[in-house]
């Protein structure tokens, strides 16, 4: 349904580029570029070093790594980052505890790990650090009510607040509702961001968890240029490399979105391999080049 | 932030408009129609006879009735919109009881009343009948679980079979959270529209509602033509006629979103008037179709 939606405007546009001036095939054609970013373990290499060399080599911009232990990884991080092409994308969680955990203990695990990442990626140049609400397995959780969201709002309002002095800013990841069914949407998690009444209350899409979604576009166009700060990317089938579950790993829709809205961050891969990580790794990213040239 | 990628798309739009020929801008402009639709106390008028013609002299073409007792007014309605140019667009609830319910017997109850108001809706020919899961104030309900929304997903499969049997459909819409915090957003309707693997299982927006996104745009588009049936239209601050809450009443990003589905149903005014009915629905009236001109 997004699909007949898109292939309209898709038609609709090439019949305009096909009666149009070059000047104005200029504007139709955004030139945003796809700025791929990897985690840790993404690339193959024994060490960061070898790692950032094959991320180098293939053009890949963004480095995202855990938060775990991160406070300690900062001077490794910087000087590996010294004088190359890649950046800090994002940080992945990697604190303890949940923010919607009902033990003040399990929460105040929470505030002070978290607080921590964020400070130690502000000091990396990250664009935010992500975090899941709840996972379906935490528990005691808050249940999933009106009082529940007011309070989450609340409490992502001091962490954005945070964020935003350590110039970093924290990031909603919706999930899959297998996984966690409390934050399941972008539309959904970029509410929340608006509800927060802070600038460093961020949200993101993963193509794998986007199984969610109706439409890969609409949930991008919902979370727009003020709320989406990352997107993460994977096979659609089976969390693995874009390309290894086959034509299911269509990104197009999605692509477009992205290139409307300008978005200025990271596409950043999380997904492990079936094959062999040289190949697959690199395949990966001339499809997913491919597809937003495309989209 | 949706705003400013419209802003983005339209300047894009004027741009092309400007350097294409006329038959690249007859491509770009849809010609899909707003289709109005007024509920039953809408327009001013003592009986049915009365409202409609005031409808059919503002170029209304849809009624929603409420659904309760609507079996024993379906000669009622049959009768006075024959020979008119106005058809019924959809049934807004009337049933008894929740989908939802924890105790059988309410769920029992609303099984009953609703499959009687399918059928009466399906000899008017509605386009569906529209249902809330849940509201705030029914009690006990089945907790917000992945448990319940798989339920739901099986309810409403039953329902949407039964509905295409009598050539309706039912119709989900979202209320906004202190209304109805189950189910607040366009895109978690249609995911349970696609996961209900029904054709007869719909949803909707009101715009009044959707507070609760952040991009009318996007919600509508994650709606899109499989799965979008209806609208409610409004004003967005305090559920009066559209223009009554002044410039907070803009309806173009969500217009431009139907026009770009090519959405072939109803745009149904749910709202009361601070003001004298005759003029304020009139110019609600205006208002929407300059609006949608400018979508």
């Amino acid at each position: 349904m997004l699909g007949a939606a898109s292939v309209a405007l898709t038609t609709s546009s090439a019949s305009m580029l096909t009666s149009c001036s070059s000047a104005c095939k200029k504007e139709q054609i955004p030139s945003t570029p796809l700025r791929l970013s990897f985690q840790e373990h993404t690339a193959p290499g024994d060490s960061l070093n070898e790692r950032f060399d094959f991320m180098e080599n293939l053009g890949i911009v963004g480095f995202e790594p855990g938060g775990r232990n991160l406070a300690n990884r900062v001077g490794e991080f910087q000087q590996a980052l010294s004088g190359r092409n890649i950046k800090l994308s994002a940080i992945c969680a990697g604190f303890g505890g949940f923010i919607l955990a009902e033990d003040p203990k399990v929460k105040a695990e929470f505030d002070a790990t978290m607080r921590d990442i964020i400070a130690a990626a502000g000091e990396l140049g990250s664009t935010g650090v992500i975090m899941v609400p709840v996972f379906n397995w935490q528990a005691p959780s808050l249940p999933h009510t009106l009082d529940t969201r007011q309070y989450l709002c609340e409490q992502m309002h001091e962490l954005g607040e945070y964020a935003l002095k350590h110039n970093t800013t924290v990031i909603l990841e919706p999930l899959n509702r297998k996984e966690a069914h409390y934050l399941r949407q972008v539309a959904d998690a970029a509410a929340i961001c608006r509800d927060s009444k802070s600038a460093g209350v961020k949200c993101m899409g993963d193509f794998w968890h986007m199984q969610e979604e109706t439409s890969d576009y609409a949930a991008f166009m919902a979370a727009g240029k003020e709320y989406l700060q990352h997107v993460h990317v994977a096979s659609r089938g089976r969390r693995i490399m874009p390309g290894e579950d086959g034509e299911l790993d269509n990104y197009v829709e999605g692509f477009r979105a992205l290139k409307q809205l300008e978005y200025p961050h990271y596409v950043s891969f999380e997904c492990g391999t079936k094959g062999d990580r040289t190949q697959t790794v690199t395949a990966a990213v001339e499809l997913l080049r491919s597809q937003w040239e495309q989209a």
